[in-house]
């Protein structure tokens, strides 16, 4: 039996387009050595609250989740945050830069797919983000999960993008450099790559990507296969 | 208008009736001064297992659940895991010390309330903490989510406990050292105190617990008030 084709290829948009690196300047400028510390404390609170929202049956939008997460890590771990830190770290967040490598491969693949965001970021930060990396006549769909309240890896989100393309799930490859949202990913039947950036490992959760890349350019091979 | 009573205390299992700390010396006879550093992510890895499970609408025992996030912490710290030391460190999860102070003041509670443990953990291995620590009569249900086949902070696993003592929300007062339980409990309208045995921070999560206390003991005072 042939496999379906690739129509759709969807993206993750932070830490998979782009590059959240720059908000750690911005914390290593206001709190010094202690900057890496909050900094993997914050992304780490940041992902738990849209779970525990979501699983307690409520929601928060993204930049709100993200900004109280801040607040909790900097309490953790007595650092003192003022409105003024906290506006400029949110102003950092709406102007991310994609990765070098992003927007060639995105116009290369481009040409032979349809290509989507999908992400937990409200659309207000990912069309920040998208705008000021000039990507957006490459992206057909920005999908926020704004619209649905709920968070990854619920189905329902995934599933968002099989609506919007007006396809099957094994149709969409979708890319992820979170292991999680791989795995959830998987779990509802996309395609999936995880594109390991960090040198991580994947989860014990029962499901794994189709494919592991070590970088983005493996996207294209992938596609020609 | 006058509160109504608590007829029912619900406790949360391990970190709040059971010392997992001593797992903690289990792994530091076999990875030195690794341990400390396997302990925190094994516990991080086990709770995002449990969440992820629930979000993805999929289900693993929390025995196995335990398991696999052991795999992948030491995968992810490049540490080499044996059938040895994953049945030692299982036999000690099902065999768990209370905290010393619990049996007088589970003693003590029980003359003034029906007592409860509501616990993410299979039967199987709640009981065994239970009998091993001779608390068994005390505890007039002993809840676990795998007859519901959802993690906490769902909203069905505190109803569990509504349904058992056939009680309101209110009526129970749910105590728990886990700062996410403590915040899921209170979302779901159970009166909560968080017992603050590590020294940690409440969560950023738009709830509050009703107690905060410092140690157990305390647990009497609120009762009497």
């Amino acid at each position: 039996m042939e496999k379906p084709p690739v129509k759709v290829v969807v993206f993750d948009a932070y830490g998979t387009l782009f590059n959240i690196n720059s908000l750690d300047q911005v914390l290593h400028h206001y709190f010094g050595d202690r900057a890496s510390e909050l900094s993997a404390l914050w992304r780490r609170k940041q992902l738990e609250y849209t779970w525990l929202y979501t699983l307690m049956g409520s929601y928060k939008p993204f930049s709100e989740v993200t900004m109280d997460a801040l607040v909790n890590s900097c309490n953790s771990l007595e650092l003192t945050l003022n409105n003024e830190i906290r506006d400029e770290l949110y102003q950092e967040y709406l102007q991310l830069e994609a990765y070098p490598e992003v927007r060639s491969i995105v116009e290369s693949l481009s040409e032979k797919a349809a290509l989507g965001v999908l992400s937990n970021a409200n659309q207000q930060m990912l069309q920040g983000a998208i705008d000021r990396n000039n990507l957006g006549s490459f992206f057909t769909k920005v999908l926020s999960v704004e619209k649905i309240m709920l968070f990854k890896p619920r189905k329902e989100v995934y599933q968002m993008a099989c609506d919007a393309f007006q396809v099957l799930p094994k149709e969409i490859l979708f890319v992820s450099s979170n292991t999680w949202d791989a795995v959830g990913a998987s779990s509802f039947g996309l395609k999936v790559a995880w594109l390991n950036r960090f040198g991580g490992v994947m989860e014990e959760l029962g499901f794994q990507p189709d494919y592991v890349l070590d970088e983005m350019q493996q996207l294209l091979e992938v596609m020609n296969k």
